[in-house]
């Protein structure tokens, strides 16, 4: 039988609830190690990552400034290797390299160039049991296994285990106890996002723009669906802080603009201000969000999610949106996301 | 006689070099707001803006980092607004607005949200005496009046204020001595960077993907390239961190891709394999550095700054590229970038 275009991705969109589950299997394990780790004190927490990871360590670092009272930030693997001492000379500074693969270079690269600093130690948060060969600590997303060149199923699981270790580390584990049925949540929110990215794309002939935007924990989930747009449907596809589209981004808007709004509980009263003011200039829109048909009611397409979840706990599970987009747009073109052009499943650069 | 397209942008754009040294005649007041500022210790800087401004903390932030073993970080203004625990609560912080003009609503909403914590002191980098109304500090670009919506010398000559600020609060003042002959150094960039620009676009008329590349400093400063061609040239354009741009953007290269490479001192051997790569898949290829034309000569266009400036110096210079690239894509689609769609002065939202 003939492939069908981007089928592995798609099914493997469809195992992310097994991936979250896989962690709440193992939450006992991941507690362990973190106890290991905040038994010492830190001035900063880096996140880092490439692509993909570097969105994780967006949403990552977030999550964990919310929940802990330690300065958090995202910094992308290249920029510690090239600067280390910008950002950890003379600081104890716990770095948290993200990856579903060991050997990309520029991590590999990165941590070890940090780790070379005394006040450095690392906590992989991984798809790969090999993290541990070239960090401190490691905590793992134990069932990840991706045949696929883009990353779906090892994002999202990532993005559940920081959450899972910014509310431990707080000191609010019953927030996570309330996640214990997060994999039916997570099957009910991809049939309904796999619903509304197909009805947006069949609807919406001409979309050749397409932005999501996010504030708080969903900014780098918004850059992630921003990539998916990219590597899948290859089509201009960017994101933004909610608020910042204004600043000049906004020149670009019109009728064949798709514009994803990943409404944070924080954020909605100017979200929806923000939403008005683009259906104006011609923008297709559409409202993702815990009450987002009440909330952001203007938008041209609106998904709530009912799953009694706050902003960290949907962290997860919003996304989803932009792997569907992706596909949707794939399909439209006839492009097979499986093979995506120009890319691999790690970047490995030569000497 | 009829107004030309874009042409009180274009003359703005000129009058930049006037802007640095407005800065250079008043170093004794900046010197002395500054020794009050850093008086104090603090835990951590957050350089905050929004839009053009937000890219230039990110510049600011790299900068200060790299002179002074202190954590920096870029927030922008919604994110310090939403959520002010997240940033703020429980540090000593100095929090950094970046404005032209003081009465941008976001900046306001966060400046004022952030200081009603214990912790927290500003300091404004501003081109308007307002900032003094609500912040505890001030330095100022005094010769900075925009007609245009397009911000030009007010980025430059503040991405020039914070290398000044970095510089001093490291103790070299000795490299801010070495910028005195500034105005002409970037009197020559400007010419120089002009022809690039028209040469550029008059060569490659297909071209409608804009990708500027920028590690360290150079990245806030490719972020304002971005946005300088999306808000006067109404283009698809993108900015990243130069390694990250293989971990999924690269997907969109082909042969109406533009990429330019704001090329920094450490990152020219890595750069130069990115380059090839890149020319691989057919994008037109510029390359802006202090030894660019040797360090990436297989560039199809590249231009040297022979100033004798380190990286940090040559981050207000270094820029101007995307401003007249975004002229001259205006130039060509016949848009008078002196009314950018939908945009103004300052983005003041209702209540």
């Amino acid at each position: 039988m003939e492939k069908r275009n981007s089928e592995v991705t798609y099914k493997e969109i469809y195992l992310q609830p097994e991936s979250f589950e896989a962690i709440n299997n193992t939450l006992g394990d991941i507690y362990g190690v973190l106890d290991k780790v905040f038994a010492e004190d830190y001035d900063e927490l880096i996140f880092t990552g490439c692509g993909t990871s570097l969105y994780l360590a967006q949403a990552a670092a977030h999550a964990f400034s919310s929940y802990n009272a330690i300065p958090s930030k995202a910094v992308c693997c290249s920029e510690l290797y090239y600067f280390p001492e910008t950002f950890v000379k003379n600081r104890k500074v716990l770095v948290l390299p993200i990856t579903r693969k060991s050997y990309t270079t520029e991590v590999r690269m990165a941590i070890d160039k940090v780790r070379s600093y005394p006040g450095v130690k690392s906590l992989a948060i991984t798809c790969d049991q090999d993290s541990a060969l070239y960090n401190d600590f490691m905590i793992l997303s134990p069932d990840t296994a991706e045949d696929s060149v883009i990353m779906t199923r090892s994002f999202t699981s990532m993005v559940y285990l920081a959450a899972v270790m910014a509310m431990y580390a707080g000191g609010k584990k019953d927030e996570i106890a309330a996640m214990a049925g997060y994999g039916d949540s997570a099957r009910d929110a991809l049939k309904k996002m796999d619903d509304l990215a197909k009805s947006i794309i069949t609807e919406h002939e001409g979309l050749n723009l397409f932005i999501t935007l996010g504030q708080g924990i969903n900014y780098g989930v918004a850059n992630e669906c921003m990539n998916k747009m990219k590597e899948m449907g290859l089509s201009n596809s960017e994101a933004y802080f909610s608020l910042e589209y204004r600043h000049g981004p906004m020149s670009l808007v019109d009728e064949n603009t798709l514009i994803i709004f990943l409404s944070h509980s924080e954020t909605v009263k100017e979200d929806a201000k923000l939403l008005a003011q683009m259906k104006e200039y011609g923008a297709v829109t559409v409202a993702i969000g815990n009450t987002a048909s009440a909330d952001l009611k203007d938008a041209d397409y609106c998904l709530d999610l009912p799953y009694g979840y706050n902003d960290t706990q949907n962290a997860a599970i919003i996304g989803f949106i932009g792997q569907f987009i992706g596909y949707y747009i794939a399909e439209k073109k006839g492009i097979d996301a499986d093979s995506p052009r120009h890319l691999s499943q790690a970047i490995v650069i030569s000497a």
